[in-house]
């Protein structure tokens, strides 16, 4: 019914902006007092991972209880009536972008189901590569899939499984799987926690007390007072029981990790630490690798706001170049407004951006931006620059073209739609119009975010979207009649 | 009913934050193709004056329409059923603070009335400071009133005039206010915009084709793409027909000006224009005169974000302290969370406000804030950076003590909970536990929104927050018993 | 605004049904420990008064409080929280039909204004003939309107009286009026209810314990428990304070009273007391009457459910033929539904009548119905009967022709639309398809509800709808220009 | 998750009334142009045997679209919005009883999967008696479930059938299931209606143009105008494709049917046909037979309306006795209103039934209801009488006791508060305080219905609910540890 199979979470074409989105962030809470108001203010830190729904399931030692929403966190989980709703000493949540509507509603995780063996509730960062594979076989079998969430799959194969222990089942599941993934399960013996055998997706564990929390960011940890403990490892099961026991399995074997480098470039939180680093100073960072990889005299360097401000801050100082506001960003963005017929151009990107007149004027801008993904924003910032009197303006990007789709679990327009998919860097400057255009290198990248440079035959990241270097197979995608167009070289591209 | 006559728009406590609030914005525009789209994107850049309600009032030539709802502009004015529910080439808007609950939505601006001579729609940005009086005696006189709101006398009193037209009949009427006003009326004649004889509050005038329009602030302009024109001068009534002819009266003779001095510290945006000057270039000016009247050595310079920015970039510039982002702001703010009972300390700062950790460890910081209120905030913030590991925290204050109330249209805290109403500088500091902290001086503010000094005798702007110099009669006040309370010295105010 | 000024309670058609509909109910208590869920109790009594819109206004001793709502009571005042938030132990209440959506709210009653003697609410049955022409004159000193109602027409009369006390000033605001108005007021002093000089609207007053209630209705007096006292006459105010004093007045000297014959016919329920009958008697007794003045042969009497069955069961004893529920009536009516396009004909009757064809099949029908409107209805239910296969069917209508529109708060179609104003009673029989045709003669209801016959020289009841004979003035009508449309004779009319 | 597994349907209490209430409606329509709009009609007249929830799927040839909603059938499904979201030439519907609030949502029918054949969805009317028995073993295999409704249960089954038609797996299916079902299925192939082997619960097909139609009562064809062609045979399968092919099955072998008598006595509407007879002649028959079997002499025979109403009238006419309404029904039933400190007794009732006082003052009254569930109602019912004067109540029943109860698919209050499981007939008439009390006979009803006396030995109706007599194995209640208390003889059983 509406049978988008399989691919729930395919990649889509981002209406309200010019960026790459991450498409979730999950939190979990174990042998903590207030399990549920905990699991509301992680998730409400990690609330920029996913600002369409959001959902929390608890525990009280007899029953699990659900509650999910379309909308922010804010709006589902603030009031204590919510937060009584769900009584318990373990907790997890989820917060995800996903198609407006009420349809849209059994698709909010985490889901859950009663097993045989009890119940059992997941909550899922990423994307299941071969999801549309397995539910197929699934459906062949008997199942009854009430969602098209790639995180059903999981369900129907723990629930299928012929191992005897919750815990078999489950890396039974896993093994099955393909792609990218970072889980937290709860089952009435107790929280697990598991990543990818690559850790393509983030997952840190912390602790407050005698509770312990995982989270997508260490930023959640923050902001309900907990300490990080350690990143959960590539392809670890970390479990965690009632009487505090932690064990932690690797049942996959050995693989050279391969975290997602977009993380440090954008999806993170500047506070949060990811593969070890600061991800405020590996922006920085890439910002002062711009600066040298990419010199140019200038009055004054401009971030982009508000993601483009550490890269800006970091080649203002490598420069010595004043860096200074001259875009305000609306803190009131949100819906589309009706365009009136004798309004000015831009007016979308102006109720986001307005340009500072009075600083902007007669001057030679550096722009600084994370990432270009279509251009169409870039090219009215630039001209929004022009408008209020820049002399010169030069695009600074602090990441490398964006050539290619993501299938991990972040939003990507499909490939033709990617500006750096259809040209060269030439013909980019030519049509957002700037004096001049660079993108960080991918060796300057990796240098940045403390790894540099990268190696070849075995990348410390992955970098599909910049690279096309996918570490996985991608076996739904194989089976579609447009993995041409996903996949292929677009024919306007400058040789 | 619920009779808290007469003052509606009295100062209250600003739950939320620890932060003065602007309680309205106002944009109209005259002879316009699309007026309601135009108003709808122009309040919408005006959205940081008022968050809780907005409206639209349109008069197509026939008929006044009107549409009010709490809640943002983008939540009652994005659809384009909205925006086609009010036809027609004139049309103002309103933004405001208000009491949430169904009972508010009768005090939602743009108030309209039925006179008999015709309709009549007006928009309020101010205060009256005699309005309970008034309103008292038009009551007396067999006046109804259905909202609680000041901008409702005005109508009472432009309805009872014995003056023939409806521009004696307002006139008539504002010769009888005291206090802030800035007023976009409708008629079925057209539109008059009109700023109180001290200019207060702000209202400036744009032009895009064949349009008129009018603004709290130049940004609404900027983001419909029109230009602006000049300020409305105080005591000024502009007229506008459908002929787009437009005249000016003065009617209420000379007076000096005193516009708000905390437009520029704090309540417009940095890309707006005010009393003649970039509001960001202001901002940046008075961090260079703390960096002046206040130095100290410190490793970074760290803006509360984001009002503190202009002025942190300003006083780094200034002091040669590197700029760096040591508190990152959650996009995600809004109501409170339940705290959890094993959480940590000040959860409902870190949800806005968290420590950049790996920046500021180990580090001197000078934190540079717009203005200090209650100061609760003001203390979870330092103690935050302690947390983080700062070696020393020096805090310094982009605008004097506010140890006064506002009457003129901006929620102020009773004056017993203002800190610098309380006690002096060493014990504010003390209070909020910095290893310094330092105010820009009254001058040094005076000279850097390019005034100064300060004219003790006549005064440039009003700054009574600071100086409790009130530029008009407060009758409404002194004939309530709680004057003393609102500006008497209370007791425990150091000598 | 959306400017029908001065008519709001004008008859509209009747979108859903073929019925006269009564437009109001109101219900008052004081000195009642529970004063508002007695009210709410006897305003559900007087559902069927008015089924659109509901209020109610409490008073506890220091503050009065509304609550208003666009549908049934029930669905506004059942809950605790509703009932809760109006303290107090006087209350007042009203019931009304408004065009549906927002905007209508501002219509609901009792209307609430705080005059300068203190609060005043008022819940008004009726319509006010001259309120429009009072309201331009009321906006021409200088007053305000917010609703479109005849009875804030009253608040402002009473607001802007010379006189001194409370009670004078609302006389001096009734010496006004013209039309049909019953009115229950509140003051901080206590209640006030009264009828118009000639008691065209119905009003009763009961008592359980300490407490007096007032009614439109004498059931609502059943419902909560009370008992009956006596009706308030016409032209009378009645006071009651907070001591249990009540007094009476008549300050508008005698009249003969015309109270509205319709109420008999179809508006009061028959558990009700009108005019010092019962009305289920009235009906019962009108049925008889048809009998005797139209015999027929027949099978069976069948009444069109629920408003003919009384009649029914009066013909059908009087008649000696069987009583026969030969239509079934649904209880879920409401909204109209989508019509299929290979639907049958009628879906629309057929959703709230169907045809018991075991019964009426081959069979000669008596169909006793109330009253004959735009005659649509009539047509549709003989045509089912035939389609049931019935031999004959007979339709006895127990109220005379009703050929002209009610200007006194009942809902009538514009005149050209009563099928009794556009042609005499063989061709309304042909229209209806009905083998036979009959209505109750004037005389012959007079003498049902115990009267007759009619006194045409002072006649004993307000029977303007059948006889054109109104007994006030028309003031608003004849400054319209569709006067001649309201009053005049069709031009098809059969002579 | 909220476990109450395997018993959805499970009898409970009516909070709102003392009545038995049946717990679902099903209508379905194929190769009819505008099905769902006619679905949704015919639902519509089903609405008095489900009221809490309403849903309809539709198939358009490519899509399976489904709409459901708390509420009524014109709360859902009146706008021509909701019917255009679901197109096509099939759909089925369903009305339902079910626990309020979001949660029960899931549980609304029809349900609908995703099946490896293609997409299955279903309608279900009745209870599964072995329902909670094959979820578990189901469980146990793998299956997950979303709902907790038996109807789930079928579809798993269905799923993992080892049959390899979809017609073979639905009668593979069936075979397991034990109870009472009327089943409308729909499949990209076309729609299946069928019958449980005793045909407890009703189902009827019909026929308008192409279109052929199910519903579980004739009534929902006169509405969209259709004619009735037979019952669905009890065990028989009727399919019906694209091309109007239809054909019958009946896999199960012969069985004596065993239709629910209670269909007669209150479920179905008086205007229905139900196993061959008018259930208005046969409700009118057992008001013969009480008169017959219990004569009284009175002045009076009153229904309580409206189910009474019938009844009334047969015994009214047999015993020459007037029929006259001394009891008003309300039309706006529906919630419980607060109960005021100093209202009457029997508040609750009074709402909903009022006597009509000058009818009944000082007569003899012969009181007709259709049933005694607890006893609650009569009584105050008979108090009420009183009030008013009546000089004798004289208690008969249309039904015999109700003294067990049901678990066919109908809300049955649990037995030890049925008054007839704890007392026998005179200690009932004291407990209603009755002047006497009679019920019609088991062998009155069987007459009354036209079967003539009850065949002991193979009963022609299921009477479980007087006799105990329950036609099939009760699996899951014969598990439960509360089955004495559902089926043993109470202690307080008078001898």
């Amino acid at each position: 019914m509406n049978s988008d199979l399989g691919n729930c979470t395919h990649p889509f074409l981002d209406e309200d902006g010019d960026k790459l989105r991450e498409e979730c962030g999950v939190f979990g809470a174990i042998n903590a007092a207030d399990a549920t108001a905990v699991t509301a203010l992680g998730l409400h830190a990690l609330q920029h991972r996913g600002q369409e729904a959001a959902g929390i399931i608890a525990w009280d030692g007899a029953e699990f209880r659900a509650r999910r929403g379309l909308g922010h966190v804010a709006e589902n989980f603030s009031s204590s009536e919510a937060i009584a709703e769900l009584p318990g000493h373990m907790a997890a949540g989820h917060v995800r972008y996903s198609t407006t509507g009420g349809a849209g509603l059994r698709n909010v995780q985490p889901l859950y189901a009663d097993l045989a063996s009890g119940g059992f509730a997941v909550a899922h960062n990423g994307n299941i590569s071969n999801a549309g594979t397995l539910r197929a076989e699934l459906v062949q079998r008997g199942a009854i899939f009430q969602s098209t969430s790639d995180t059903e799959v999981i369900i129907h194969l723990v629930a299928t499984s012929r191992y005897p222990t919750i815990m078999d089942r489950l890396i039974d599941a896993l093994r099955l799987l393909e792609g990218a993934y970072a889980l937290i399960v709860m089952t009435p013996e107790g929280m697990i926690a598991c990543r990818d055998p690559l850790g393509i997706r983030p997952l840190v564990m912390g602790k407050i007390g005698d509770a312990t929390l995982f989270a997508s960011e260490s930023v959640a940890f923050d902001v309900v007072g907990a300490e990080m403990v350690r990143e959960v490892e590539p392809g670890e099961l970390i479990r965690v029981d009632f009487d505090g026991n932690v064990d932690s399995l690797h049942p996959f074997g050995n693989h050279s990790p391969r975290p997602c480098i977009f993380e440090h470039v954008y999806f993170s939180r500047p506070d949060s630490f990811f593969a070890g680093r600061s991800v405020y100073e590996a922006r920085k960072a890439i910002g002062v690798e711009l600066a040298r990889e990419n010199p140019i005299k200038a009055d004054l360097v401009v971030p982009v706001p508000d993601s483009g401000v550490p890269a800006a801050i970091g080649y203002a100082q490598e420069a010595g170049i004043p860096f200074e506001l001259g875009i305000i960003r609306s803190h009131y963005v949100g819906r589309t407004f009706i365009q009136p017929s004798d309004g000015a151009r831009h007016a979308g990107v102006k109720r986001k951006h307005n340009a500072n007149r009075s600083l902007v004027e007669g001057k030679r801008i550096v722009l600084i931006d994370d990432s270009i993904v279509r251009g169409t924003t870039s090219m009215q910032i630039v001209e929004m620059m022009r408008d209020a009197g820049a002399k010169e303006v030069h695009f600074r990007v602090a990441s490398p073209p964006t050539a290619h789709s993501c299938f991990y679990g972040v939003d990507t327009p499909e490939r033709s739609k990617l500006l750096a998919a259809r040209m060269d860097v030439e013909p980019m400057r030519e049509f957002i119009k700037a004096d001049s255009l660079a993108f960080v290198s991918i060796d300057g990248l990796y240098r940045a975010v403390g790894e540099g440079p990268r190696n070849a035959s075995c990348p410390q990241f992955c970098d599909a979207c910049f690279t096309g270097d996918y570490p996985t197979s991608l076996t739904d995608l194989s089976r579609r009649e447009d993995k041409q167009k996903q996949l292929a070289l677009p024919v306007d591209k400058v040789a």
